[in-house]
């Protein structure tokens, strides 16, 4: 136990992050930390489940995400602001920590905005694997913007995806995504309206971002046994997919007091039946059970996920080497002489 | 607007506080954010007031305490782990943050350790020009640990005192605080019992760390006139003063949600009256009335109090120089385009 090591606080910049992403490659880190969420959704009744304390005000809102599991705490500060885009800014931009439970000594801090899109493309994934039709091969992705090719790249790696159809209002952010995944090896079918989108796909996500409730799909455009992925409705107002939908759909949720708030699901009665995901994975709900059935993933997002994207990034620190220490603790060698601390750390000349 | 500018967040580590903190001075750092605290005070209703955010574990409790004016949004991280001082950590550590409520983006990442040390003396120095008799020459301070120092200069500096009485169980720690202060130019005297420390006090502090029912001060220690600075008494289960005290004192408060669970008041009834100190600082109520009242600033530190202390950081920034450019924000040129930032960032090979 060396005091003096105590008052340094790994920092994963967004430099870094980029650095880790491709020294590690999108769609490797993106089943990573697939299988560190799903690992934790299996000892779901270990963490301490506190909902989002969100500051709102005209512009968005100001987010902490806060989870424990005993061992181990963690939060992501998350800002949401739709308004954002037209001026420069980034819509969600993110950043979270980990500390240790048992001292309150912070172990990690990391900009969580790029990790962010991987772990939502590996919640995406957690759930697909476990409520999509068997051997599906066609994704459709409506919304091609942050999200778009994170979910493709995730989805080829971990379900066996082929060929992605896209589909946005805006042609341009299709054509940037589907030079993006140029080189995926995926089989990428631009196409221009939503019902040309869905065609064939037995899985469908959608990932816009209007916050407002909007219908990106409609009732008709859903077929038997598809998959739904909805990610892009996360809070209260935005929503993506047409209530008849919902109606028509097994839905499956991460939690939900949060869902009910911010998900599709905000559209229906309270007591609408849905099914917690993680008891699906530990078995003790059934997911799909036949090739008729629509499967909805209502999908806003948990504190946890994100705990488990941070213990990823944290386990592959040392390996990958892409970070730096921060000097964020104030580590006096006698805890009461905090005083004593400050005063000599001044020039010789003395001070107080 | 320039986008590349955005990433980046100005952060002031330890070693950056400690060197703003000598060269401002630490009593003129404290009379600075006690200015601050008073202002922010005077337009208490301006201000989002959410109770903190706690995790509790058997070893200790990390709290998240956010707040907002509605034009800034800022928290603090701040562990309490009592067992940490024996084996070589500190029993409390923070960190904070402030962000543009407009867009989201953090705007300042701040050690505050140290900083909240300087925030919790300016904070009793607010509380005691509004309530302290007139003139008070003598502090006494029962409890000499990492408070003690920045308490007794903050008082010289923003009430003229000139006497400070010093008495901790651990005589150690009253010969520390002693050794700190021999430069002050305060006269200072040490004590060796609780009984000796309050003799011919105007001012009583009491800053000590157990998390336990304590019984610092006896109903019998205390005489008419005094104002009692109590800040050590800060979360459930934890307070330093008899409960025939309080029932003798005019009690004044922070925030009364906050304090009835985390203060000396939790001894009382709940309904037992207490006064908002900002209610005094703006005059809708009255402080100390006459000369043998006993007032009890009862300080458990709140959210807004910690926003004040980061504020003044961040407008002494530019002229101290003392942060560092945290690269803390992803900031693509098109924010549609997460994925390309990333993989424009790899080495010329591609990826994906």
């Amino acid at each position: 136990m060396q005091p003096s090591a105590l008052a340094y606080v790994p920092f994963v910049s967004v430099d870094d992050m980029m650095k880790l992403v491709n020294g590690i490659g999108v769609a490797d880190m993106i089943a990573g930390i697939a299988d560190e969420i799903e690992a934790d959704y299996r000892r779901w009744p270990e963490f301490d489940k506190t909902p989002r304390v969100p500051s709102h005000s005209e512009e968005g809102v100001i987010e902490l995400m806060p989870t424990s599991d005993g061992e181990t705490y963690g939060f992501k500060y998350v800002n949401g602001h739709p308004a954002n885009m037209a001026r420069g800014y980034q819509t969600v931009t993110a950043f979270g920590l980990l500390a240790r439970v048992d001292t309150g000594y912070p172990i990690l801090l990391s900009e969580m905005t790029i990790l962010t899109a991987l772990r939502t493309a590996a919640m995406s994934v957690v759930a697909a694997r476990h409520l999509a039709p068997k051997g599906s091969k066609t994704l459709a992705i409506i919304g091609n913007g942050a999200q778009c090719e994170f979910q493709a790249l995730g989805f080829q790696r971990c379900l066996g995806i082929e060929t992605v159809r896209l589909y946005d209002i805006d042609a341009r952010a299709t054509a940037k995504a589907a030079a993006n995944l140029a080189a995926s090896g995926l089989n990428v079918i631009k196409c221009t309206t939503a019902e040309e989108v869905v065609q064939g796909a037995e899985i469908i996500t959608t990932c816009t971002a209007d916050k407002q409730y909007a219908t990106i799909l409609t009732d008709n455009m859903v077929g038997a046994g598809v998959h739904l992925n909805a990610i892009g409705g996360d809070c209260p107002g935005k929503t993506e997919l047409h209530k008849d939908i919902l109606l028509r759909s097994d839905i499956f949720v991460e939690y939900p007091p949060q869902t009910r708030i911010e998900g599709e699901i905000q559209q229906l009665d309270e007591d609408h039946p849905v099914t917690e995901l993680w008891q699906v994975i530990t078995g003790q709900a059934t997911g799909r059970t036949d090739a008729r059935q629509i499967t909805l993933f209502d999908s806003v997002g948990f504190a946890t996920e994100d705990f488990s994207a941070l213990r990823y990034v944290h386990q592959r620190l040392e390996d990958m080497g892409h970070y730096a220490q921060l000097d964020m603790i104030a580590d006096p060698d006698d805890p009461r002489d905090l005083f004593g601390m400050v005063m000599r750390a001044a020039p010789v000349e003395g001070a107080a």
